[in-house]
């Protein structure tokens, strides 16, 4: 098969982007690592939980929000309970799956440290953006997603992370 | 200071873009593993490499098109000396610097690698985006990198990644 390489205007776009997200997730994780010693990820996951009625999840459905693979949140919630910030329960409606449950405690760390994040995110994101590069934005995310997460006629492919078990090794 | 929470539209672009950036990051990642063992950074330090006359650079500059910390770009650099496809050598014009230079094998590995990469990347992502898109994607990300670059007065905050030993710990 023909390689279908990259256009110039391409290139130009995917060198922005990889530079761009590198930058991002590095001035976040900085943020979020001083004010709460914690990285970007296990803030998502007590963002998501704190969403919740009762402030709890199924694993499965964590991985599927959080975008990560079972190992990876399993992990990651093994972390964030010996800080006592989770709480893992079983599930009542589903012995194969379990619960991960917010804790006061993860309640109060996650409200102490939103508006430091957010700031960050709109200092390092939103302030650099017009109002219709925002919706550009929007857009454009939605559609890689959607195109990631489905494959023409089976809705869900098999490998999208939170249904594998392992992910690549970590990014360092 | 009163926090200057997300509106709603930026609250969706803000999800959209971790979902798509982690998604994105996982194919890219899983395709790179399968096929050369390595992570996508490992392979934009060949690919860096690859670009420069004699395919050499010195370790602050390449951490600088990288846009990692000297910490990270030194413990990979370590690993891919370690297979035979990067060779350090001390740098003649900077004594405090040293050099990264592309090896034959890594050359090697870098061609028979990057068209099934440039292909996960077109499947991934620019299968998906307008020419229009295309164009707003790039705007949008060379308008972020810049401002994470750059700080007001002094051309290049201090705190960019590659002038930092460390980074935050590994995203897993």
């Amino acid at each position: 098969m023909t390689t279908r390489w990259l256009t110039p205007d391409e290139q130009r776009a995917w060198r922005a982007y990889v530079a761009a997200t590198h930058l991002l997730e590095d001035a976040i994780d900085r943020q979020l690592q001083q004010d709460a010693g914690m990285p970007h990820l296990y803030y998502s996951i007590l963002a998501n939980l704190s969403e919740q009625p009762e402030h709890r999840l199924r694993m499965t459905d964590l991985a599927e929000r959080t975008k990560i693979t079972r190992s990876r949140l399993t992990y990651a919630v093994t972390r964030l309970e010996k800080d006592g910030l989770v709480r893992r329960e079983d599930c009542r409606w589903d012995k194969r799956s379990s619960i991960a449950a917010l804790t006061e405690e993860g309640m109060a760390v996650l409200e102490r440290t939103a508006p430091g994040h957010v700031e960050t995110v709109r200092a390092s994101l939103f302030d650099h953006l017009s109002e219709e590069q925002v919706g550009q934005l929007e857009e454009i995310c939605t559609g890689i997603a959607r195109a990631l997460q489905e494959d023409g006629e089976r809705p869900t492919p098999d490998d999208v992370p939170w249904r594998r078990r392992s992910s690549p090794p970590p990014c360092s």
